[in-house]
């Protein structure tokens, strides 16, 4: 920026760096998502296209050169994604407002981009744009941050619950939105799923994981034949379908050696030009979506999470 | 939210309230924009469609619901934006983070969604979006208030001046950037005006204000027969083609009186349903995009920035 | 501080400057005063010895080298002090805890060296010893600033009309203190006022102004004989007994040009050594206690408090 | 305190609540001591009385009801004093402004309270005050604050073996201090100790142990002869005159129980009214000084150390 005699109100920027060494968690939240889901008729009680865009865009926020591989996890439900920064990130110098506008605007940027190919017959209005408000929130031991993932998905459970009973009772037991509220009003978890089963035959246990559990981006190592690479990779290729990302194949290659951290330039060639090899490479961090229990203590010490806390 | 044994978490998140009575003004950059626009061929030294959408996505953050007619004006040049929120704005309790982040959200929201308007031969692509990061600045002063615009004025003029040689010396030059960059280093800006007019023939002080002085944008009240106010007030159907911003209709009505707020649903009924009247109504407050002077006094006395310190 | 190894923790030091051009209010308050007031007897409804002291230390912290004059402001009530910072002050760069704590300390500091001066019969204990904490609020305009003085003073009378009439019906009247409470439970100030006038033929309008209005430190610009100067200046004395504050003679002249700022040398060569002349010196900013309304625009327009908001 | 018209700028009071969860050490850095030591002309390299004031003002302060026992370590070194809370403190909210201003003042009080008996015959003056400063600094793992009081202890070595050399030089050596000075330029730690053997006969490691290693309080579990806790206890006897720190018997008893923190009624009844008894007593926590090794794990594992970074 050009120097004058105006320069001076520069000063007024006071710096907001976080603590060095806590964990970040940032989280996003849709604004007025409940008119802007209705606008767009989301289904109830889970509108299966809406989360997988969530899903989609809070992947190309992990894998994105932007953040530079430091999100080691993502979790998100509904119209919420929280995303863990790895502790020792030095990312724009733990800047507090860079960050979450960064990540927000980055989000929203993937989300509208990405809105066609999953909303392709419901086009987005200027007058109701999909808008994510965030906050940075600082923890500072392993079990913070391990049961700030566990509130978010008891939160994703007891939601679901509930909408899943609601929104039974007003299609399938044709009750008004008021008799279903009433109807649920101070019942316990048991009493819910007793009630969807006695009444309407279902077993909410055979639910699927998405909607009980949330969704968890993770960072895994995997051996990749480059051939399936070469198709896999090029996720950032926005005319391209995305595919569902419930299949087994739907994962990122992002070769981010831990340390040290790669130029731009050297990350963006590996994203745009594979090379073309037919034996297997060595590990690659990849991204996998999961919907795991993340309340038991095997997430995190044997299952995905395992090493998501370190570093 | 719902309760757990886990909802402990959520006192990690400090407040982060912003002084009561402060000016805040919010600037929003653009990030890795010089890769973005030479992926997308801007023109050079400025690039028209650019800026147009620039201002297209700033007019839908002032003129949004979600602002509730807050920000008092805006200055745009290149890839950032500034905003001025009204003194005495209690937007979500002034909490920096929530604001930073749904400005920031929101202005990306509609500069994605209105991307293929300005650039229809040149898709987005998923790996490289639009994004913006931003932060919100504190002044005390009506004086500090006006030279950080001044500042960002100055900065304005000294950048396009220097791009307009420099893009000149290349394109009508012959010379290699290399060459431009030797040339124009540590020249006057009286020397630069000179340079264009000897060698090229170029007026300097004939160039489009829109490059030398920024957008502006600003409310004002104006007596709109509503026959016209019916075709200008649609600005938010995101369906129709956004008429280019230079021409004299370019502005938005938005029918917020200054107190009290009111609320979502009058604010979008006005938005959605104005009643077709063909005598002219009273006064309503409009956007209005002008690139005026802001170094003069002028402007913030008697031109269109009067009052915009007020209240 | 030595380099080492384990000189990383420095970076956990956070910045925590203040806005630059804030008006900053730095607020003491006595802690468990109330305790600490029973255990030496304190006069009640107002002890002057008290109240002297207060102002004493006060006074030592605007006039001491360390704030370099910067504190152009003090009010006092009770067990509190107000000190209001000249705006543009850059003393220790305006950081939050550098500039609390340090007032802090100051201000308890000379109130502990000070005790034994007002009160010879009633030692300090090193269980309850005078503690007073502090922060500081920020403010913006010249209006928040005088309505912050006003706010104190409204304060102070308030508590005094009912502290007055609470000990004087106890005192003189012989109630018990809950009688005394109960009596005064919901009444208003004109029915307060009548009260002391009818049963005790008290006129509150003719209390002292200290008790009403609190005590308010100012600089004043005075010619000043040096051969009074001489004895006038040495406040720093310990050893001396200081005299009471309520005579006329009871100010502190300090050489503090407005601009530049003196060193630490040349401020205290002033302190320490007058020069001995017999004719009028140049003006020079004395400390000067009074008691003046500050809920009426006269005092900070053409009374004392004139100059007060400036620079 | 009152209501009235003026109470809105109790508003501009913003929150500054701490991590619930970090660790706090709170530091205090004298202030102007270079010139205050010399006015009371402090034996030079070290002066005991200095340090043993410091110790004194330290007990305090960690002692007192004020802390609620919730500073569980300190460590001083020449004008400075770090004090670490329990990681779980609650006291005042961790409101940041509120904390480090309470202890800079409480400090400040016990050392100016306690100076005649360090100083007998050197009384403080008002022009130079005793005045401390603080600042907190959060730190999340135990690593990171024991390297915090390694990084301090680090400072105390060197500088202490560096102001040893330069003193001795002065003294024993007749150099002036800018020979002395030159001397040391550049010497390395082996150098300094081989040059005070050589040419002094001196042995650095025979040094006391205080001024190499600095004075660290800590609470201690010790079962207690009724008979000698009444000597010992009564610590907060302000007219008693303090023993020397370095006998055996120097230590605080305050009975704190872990859970729940007593009532200050309960907690000044034990310290002012200890029931005499002369069988031994359940543990209490006593303050114990010791100058013991911080570098080496042992003293946080199996030292005095154990425990201080629970809870």
């Amino acid at each position: 920026m050009a120097n004058s005699r105006y320069s001076y109100v520069r000063l007024h920027e006071l710096p907001d760096p976080l603590l060095p060494s806590t964990f970040l968690i940032l989280r996003l939240d849709g604004k007025g998502f409940h008119k802007f889901s209705s606008a767009h008729n989301f289904t109830k009680p889970n509108d299966r296209r809406a989360l997988n865009l969530m899903n989609s865009a809070a992947r190309r926020v992990m894998a994105g050169r932007e953040l530079m591989g430091d999100l080691v996890m993502g979790f998100g439900e509904s119209d919420e994604y929280s995303f863990l920064f790895k502790r020792s990130t030095k990312l724009h110098a733990r800047r507090n407002s860079k960050l979450v506008s960064l990540v927000s605007s980055l989000f929203t940027s993937a989300y509208t981009f990405l809105w066609p190919q999953y909303f392709p017959d419901s086009p987005l209005e200027m007058d109701q744009l999909p808008i994510f408000d965030g906050r940075i929130v600082q923890y500072c031991t392993e079990t913070e941050v391990k049961d700030y993932f566990r509130w978010r998905q008891v939160d994703t459970h007891i939601n679901n619950l509930y909408n899943t009973c609601f929104w039974t009772l007003v299609q399938k037991g044709s009750l008004t939105t008021q008799e279903a509220n009433s109807e649920l009003s101070g019942t316990l978890s048991s009493e819910k799923q007793e009630m969807l089963f006695s009444r309407f035959g279902m077993n909410y246990n055979q639910e699927e994981e998405i909607f009980k559990k949330g969704s968890i981006w993770i960072w895994v190592e995997e051996e990749i034949m480059v051939e399936n690479e070469v198709q896999e990779v090029k996720i950032d290729d926005g005319k391209r379908r995305i595919e569902e990302m419930e299949d087994g194949l739907d994962r990122i290659a992002l070769n981010i050696p831990s340390s040290p951290i790669p130029s731009e330039n050297q990350s963006r060639e590996t994203l745009e030009e594979p090379k073309r090899r037919t034996k297997p490479t060595k590990p690659k961090r990849v991204l996998k979506l999961v919907h795991e229990d993340l309340i038991k203590e095997k997430f995190w010490t044997s299952g995905y999470g395992k090493g998501v806390l370190e570093g």
